[in-house]
């Protein structure tokens, strides 16, 4: 995730996801990558974006929410947010926000 | 910046800056600083949660969508802004989002 998602024009949809990692950070880095892989395949996915210092900051942008709860709902998906509850994070925080609008420099 | 922001319910306002930053980082770190320490005091500020690897993310949080105006328009605010395009940017995008729903672990 290296470059500024090239999202279209709004209204669409953003999900922030910010977390805290736990100390265990085993299988971490490959489910990340592939959950990223995943989401570019599901209807209605626009972009993401990613950093991490002290805390994590991933955006995934959406066409709507139904494609947002889809994707929430997708089965390897689930895996993962249990593994995550269970392992990679000491907590987090998602938001769902409708980008109402945006401009570029 | 160093935790996951402790937001009220929703709805609440969320504005998404994204940045690649320029190879010029005289007098950035500085200004990022006071810029967090100034938007803090600015009314219908929430929170702030920030990270920065191959590209930057900062998302700051307001009550509504006058104060994120509000903030825009200051006028110390407006000399950074300035300077980001500049200097410390090649490109970012803002996104004005509206948060509709969070939960957290």
């Amino acid at each position: 995730m290296t470059s500024i998602a090239n999202t279209l024009k709004p209204p669409y949809y953003a999900v922030i996801f910010t977390s805290l990692r736990s100390d265990d950070s085993s299988g971490y880095d490959e489910m990340a990558v592939r959950m990223a892989e995943l989401a570019k395949m599901q209807p209605g996915f626009l972009g993401i974006e990613s950093a991490r210092e002290q805390i994590g900051i991933t955006v995934s942008y959406w066409s709507d929410l139904e494609s947002i709860k889809q994707w929430k709902m997708n089965a390897e998906h689930l895996g993962a947010q249990q593994l995550g509850r269970e392992r990679w994070y000491r907590s987090f925080k998602t938001r769902i926000a409708k980008v109402e609008r945006d401009y570029e420099f």
